[in-house]
């Protein structure tokens, strides 16, 4: 059996303000963070964990959060820096739909789009306030019509992937694990990667966007549930004891700065 | 039957962020916004609707909301103000126990406090985002007790108030109507006065901040339940249309200055 390989693939960078990302706690004032997908080449799939934003749709639906990507950072160039082709990709693992983390889902059609099954049908109609995260449903076109309460055609329809809707803690593959961790969304999921000779790496998804997140236990200021939000903070560090597990934050610049990125592995 | 009279009380004022305000919209900086109580002069009683903040408990718990209160705008001075004593009211109705609204309840031992059974539920027993927002139960001992997992005593229980918990909207007396309006908190109420030759008043809570939470469609970032609090905007916009209400904002400086006040009455 192949060793496992994990790349960290650069997707470029947002800001937003600090009480966005520290809720009701701040400081104020912009917070630059880093935007990534995670590659994972393991005996049984590749499999790509979140997929960053796409540039285009940021810069024209929500510019405020200032885009940055440089045409190195676009999806594909760092496919290509791993020495792997896009169609190469077996399973989309989502964290969320979620603008920043879904945005290059499209770029996989053959894939199977691995979510949690109350995300999938709470994207199909997100409220007033979800509406601009769940703005590049682009990946899916039945979805994108649903969510705009538009009918679907056959077409649409044979444009959509293919979905593996989960729900709970799973197994995807052989120590790639998908852990559960509501309130941010209605389907987050973080997940556990086992790595030979390493300690594992639990990502953390939108469940803690920083390590302050977690030290506060203060959440994000996107949440759907702030209950399970803040339940899922304990629930990383549950999950973290238990596996002896260290924490790769989604949006955390100066750890980010530390981590190898494609073409190095882990 | 005596015609009602209607007494807004000034309860001082508070700063916060203005992504507090403003759910992950803002614009940031701090904004400072009134406090208030209402008093309602009523044939079948005397009901305070909120009870504002305690201003030693906010200097010492949340300093950070920099609190202003002079010794004219604390609770029993304004009450003396509208031609009463403290004792005079029969009824605290509640909007909800964050510390903002309920500083005061303590000066109406002889009162049946008014509340959402759902909020005197959730208040037992917080969860830890909204600590601090339930720090001031100092009005009911035994409250204060559960919700600090403490065992009351007996003579805790002699000195909490009697309670009347209710749900779903409720007319407490002729014309003045409690309207459910979750989300803010687990159980928030707004309240709607009718008053004779003018339009009703709808008493926002913090249901609506501010009149641009309601033009916006935007929520508080305090909240227990996104969802609900957006439909809470919803019900208001209802509420308001159905009975041709002027609507009384919680938190909106510019109105709040035109308003009369006590010892002038609606």
């Amino acid at each position: 059996m192949k060793p496992t390989r994990l790349f960290i693939l650069n997707g470029g960078s947002l800001a937003i303000d600090g009480y966005k990302v520290y809720w009701n706690r701040g400081p104020g004032g912009d917070i630059r963070f880093p935007v990534y997908s995670v590659l994972i080449d393991h005996e049984e799939g590749l499999f790509i964990y979140d997929t960053g934003f796409d540039l285009p749709h940021m810069q024209t639906y929500i510019p405020g959060d200032q885009p940055l990507q440089t045409p190195e950072q676009a999806l594909p160039a760092q496919i290509a820096k791993a020495g792997f082709r896009p169609e190469d990709v077996t399973h989309v693992l989502s964290s969320h739909f979620h603008i920043d983390h879904c945005g290059g889902h499209e770029y996989f059609p053959q894939a199977v789009v691995v979510s949690h099954v109350n995300e999938y049908a709470h994207a199909m109609k997100p409220p007033l306030f979800e509406r601009m995260s769940y703005s590049d449903l682009s990946f899916d076109p039945a979805l994108e019509c649903a969510r705009d309460g538009l009918p679907p055609s056959a077409t649409t329809y044979d444009r959509s992937p293919r979905y593996l809707l989960v729900r709970g803690d799973v197994e995807i593959a052989s120590g790639v694990t998908l852990i559960e961790t509501l309130g941010h969304s209605a389907g987050h999921y973080s997940l556990l990667v086992e790595l030979a000779g390493q300690a594992p790496i639990l990502f953390t998804g939108d469940a803690a966007m920083t390590p302050r997140n977690l030290e506060m236990m203060v959440i994000g200021s996107f949440h759907l549930d702030p209950i399970k939000a803040t339940e899922s903070l304990l629930r990383l560090k549950t999950v973290q004891a238990e596996h002896g597990a260290e924490l790769f934050f989604s949006h955390s610049m100066p750890e980010f700065q530390t981590w190898k990125k494609a073409p190095e592995w882990y």
